[in-house]
């Protein structure tokens, strides 16, 4: 619902936007995105799983599961695929049980609070991390 | 002490590699850096209160002090310049006082665990964000 | 499986005594009803999503969610529904982790311990609500 | 003070207001109301000790009294009459100390949240309650 | 994923592996068992919910779930299928927030930490209890 | 006591009919066993110690010790034989204060609420154990 | 209310059983007694400073107060009467919030759980201590 | 019972010392005083709401109902009349459950530990506000 | 070491004026006693497992171990004699360790800070409950 | 930074305008002033020291570090010159981190809320402790 | 069990080198001791009342009990000897449940994480504060 | 200020003494001393920090900095010189917040409660572990 939703803290692009945005610059850093979208804890993590051996690395915001879904952080931990962590709003500025992620302690890192620019500033320091570890 | 410090936690680079590298970056987005570190939670305070009026953004990584400085918080409060608050390590993959910052509060948005590359991606989040406010 | 489940604690009205009961006196308050029912969390998310811009108010027993869903919390948020939070037993008289409701901080209010009859007060309560603001 | 005090959390009706309206749904429920109204918790424990044997049921909305006293809580379930807990605004919305009652746990049920529309609700919920009580 | 995921955990047998041992040990302990995963919570309170007038017994690895569905918990209460709870890894050995289970209160008992035999030993438990009751 | 106390909680078994039965178990398992009861959380940290190089596994009820004794944690950590821990109840279930063990940190793993059986399951635990370590 | 509340906590004796008891007892110990009820935090203060200079030790069942009131407390603390504490129900073996006392660090000491025959038990300790005082 | 009530804590000022000094200070800052005092909170609570529209300010010791009463924070919040908090002992250095205050958090501010000078203090802190709210 | 030890807390008596008064007082009230006196939580135990069937009641200072043992409060509740606990300190006075009792939720009542005296309460307190109980 | 620092926080004087009437109010009470103020934790220590046997009183505004700094406390605690803490906003009122006062402790008292005003209200304070303690 | 448990924990020293080599310390000090060790709570707290009288300082390394026994610690508190508490591991290092020691606040210092050599350290200290006593 | 600085806890001796007593002890175990005093967090990093490559060990009482600095304790983390942590006072009978430490899971261990003694009992375990850490 970006961009209708509460846009004082999400900011008013729409995911439409997002997907295109990050589309080009998945072309200038040269690397193939695919897109996933749920409200289910279940399908995320059928598409966690199904990762496996297909992705190099997963760029995801778990929105409201941050908080409450130990079992997207299994799923993330047992696939072992290089994960970094976004929020469009600022997590550490809202109410206290937003501060805690149950799936930053198996990401990369976690970026949190630049609106739709968090989802460009994760897709670089995944990519960023993957060529690190190439080298 | 970067680059010799724990480098399995904080990376081989070392302080004049990244202001090496950040000064590369600064041009390329057409802004003009000033470095400041200190030990002492005083200077990085006197610091801060000297940017008002002189710099549009601040960039920090306010390492231990993260979790114990309600001055430095304050001070940035005070200033009112947007703030973006970086880490080298995943503070939320590490002892759980590491957790809690008093600074994410009063900043823009918080980037942690990407070695470096945080702070390059913490310089493009700020940039981005004075943008944005031009506009 | 209300009407089956621990009648002591639930009451012996099945979901289909509630649903009729709840369409009479839905005519009688003059509104049109349409229910919705699934053990599925992101299931409850999509039907409040798809109710932006169909309905004009949400009445929700959130179940064993109330407790833990920030996602359907969050879901609510952003429609920006009316919305009445009711509970068949008295939540508040349960166990300690029962006594928290993510739910009721975007809610217009909770009832709480009526039986079926916590959905007839929550009706009256929403109507009562729209009215309110219709004046 | 209904209706003078902070109107954006407690509504513009007067306690007459509400008095006169309850009265009004009373009759058409059939049943006897008595007011009664104090400041003084030991007056609220006087008045439900002295409604035993006197009356079926109790509607209360014990205010600033419901997260502080085990007294009126112990009164309520000694003389063991039938009591609904009501509030005007929505205890759950408000500071942390407010969304625990002592009360709800020896209460039917609580309804949170409509403003004086809660106290129809509420005893419309009670005259129900004691009507199945007697089937 | 079992066998691949994190096997210094969680062991190196396949949930076919699992599924064909549980196979042989049921026809040893003469009773019939149907097998039934999922990463959707939903899907799992539905199973349970369907079990009930169908099955005798529940033997359930909920997971991740185990520490954060009251809905998982709710559906076992409901349906009073008598339930075994079993976990591969020593939950009491990992993280707290995996020390503690809404599922163990409304089961017969809980299995943990030996691997695919806590399968085994936990259908065994299942048997023998319902034996007992039997008597 | 057993089979006397508080036999709604802990069953009808005497402790002669648990040593009867393991007896049997322990010979169609192939096992020797050695039965060892006190109530002084020092005579049984004494015979953990003694055990050393005597005994290959630990089958432990600790008891109430299971809460609050540190040292029989150390003990069992110190002789580092494998160790499987039982309940007779289901401890889960009961007061917080019993839900949480000293023990199963350092143990293989726990089996409780199955009665006299959580005995049978938890040595055919331990032999599986000690079994596979082998191969 | 005593008699008719809540029996199998309270006991069946009513008040004036007590107050008679506890006048023959008083005779037996040869000391003069006066009696105080009520309801209100605010009289049971006043009536504790109204003792100052006339009485040499309070008798006090603090009742529900026993567990809110500071005020109660202080004025305790303020006469520097020597004070016994008694309650008719074991408080230790109720809710978790009947566990602690304002007035037991006050008093010379408690007595918790022997019905009625708490406040006999009472009067024996305060003479006793007031008898050991003069010695 | 100021004055004699423990004079290492509260000082050896009576209340009428207070209420004599407190009368030429205002003669001297040109204002109007009432004194109240009562043991009651419901009292307290009737004299703030008897003070609406009557008085520009109150300056209230809270004494003990300062750590436990609500009621007394919604009858200050209702009335909307500016309120100076003063305690005479220095409640941060005494018992952990003196160190929170229910009524600051509405009152303008609060003087904690100067004896009865804190009343002189609080009526001047009290007068100036007022006067700087005129200007 | 009573009579020794930190006179100030537990008074002067020895064991002995204890016994010898004890044993007058048991005559008085026509019943006989038995003393048992150890430092080792184990012994206390076995004590009191020896007193089922021979004991009708228990008279019980459990010193330190009120604060940390759960096999003491397991035995008693094992055994099911009526238990009276006893302290010679005021222990809700003390630091705040000392508080909570594993021990009075399975005793009849507990009486805490009257000295050697309360000894010669319990005693009473304990025939008392006896005799009421065979009437 | 104050005057420009969050006016509706900390009001609009200026540090030059409290000093210019500190200074003033000192004449009028005849007490000579010395003014100190720094951003570092350690140079506020160092003028605590510093201030032994040469001041008399410590009028101490200590900003953020109120809340972290053991280390200013055990300063002041060490030269035991008495202490008057002020805060120009209600910190009670604020963030629950701000609530509590490492300092509070071993000064005199607390004054909080009044902006500026509250250090003329400490000052008057400290002198008329100083005078009390000459007398 | 020294020297063989753990040893990355607890170093490979014996418990009779740690005698022998306290025994020539003990020489070069002028003193004599006196060795016991036991896993009895029981006979730690039986020492060291037998102590009373006989001997001048108590060096005590009170291994998991540190953590969990009120009774040594009221024993140390009873018999009023100087005592010194050592750990041959870094308590403060390990779990959480290891950093609070109930001995600490009865001794006179706590020496932690030195291996075998806090046990020489001990006795220095212990026989440094006798001497200085004694001067 | 030691020596002057509240006696009854931290001993009469001067840092001068301390500094000439430990650079005696350092002769005779033949070791180099550098001593370095400051209030000030920063300064106190920036000499750790600089002792790396220089120094083979650092001996340091953090003050009140123990129980605040997480910036002390990442410093010595970094250099990593092994470390002793001594305190004057015993850390661990003073106020709660007083009992944890910051610094000691970095440190080798540490030494509290001797007064200046601490100082040279730290001194001998830090030669002893490094002369250990050469053989």
């Amino acid at each position: 619902m970006l961009g209708q939703r509460e846009p004082e803290i999400y900011g008013s692009d729409t995911l439409d936007d997002i997907d295109e945005s990050l589309g080009k610059l998945s072309k200038s850093l040269a690397v193939l995105l695919s897109f996933y979208q749920s409200n289910h804890e279940g399908d995320l993590i059928d598409s966690i799983q199904a990762a496996a051996g297909k992705f190099q690395g997963i760029l995801i915001n778990p929105g409201a599961y941050t908080h409450t879904s130990v079992a997207i952080r299994d799923a993330i931990a047992a696939v072992a695929i290089p994960t970094v962590e976004v929020h469009l709003s600022n997590i550490h500025k809202r109410e206290a049980f937003r501060h805690h992620s149950y799936i930053a302690p198996v990401a990369i890192g976690q970026i949190s609070g630049f609106g739709v620019n968090s989802y460009y500033l994760g897709l670089r320091a995944l990519v960023n991390y993957l060529d690190s570890c190439v080298e």
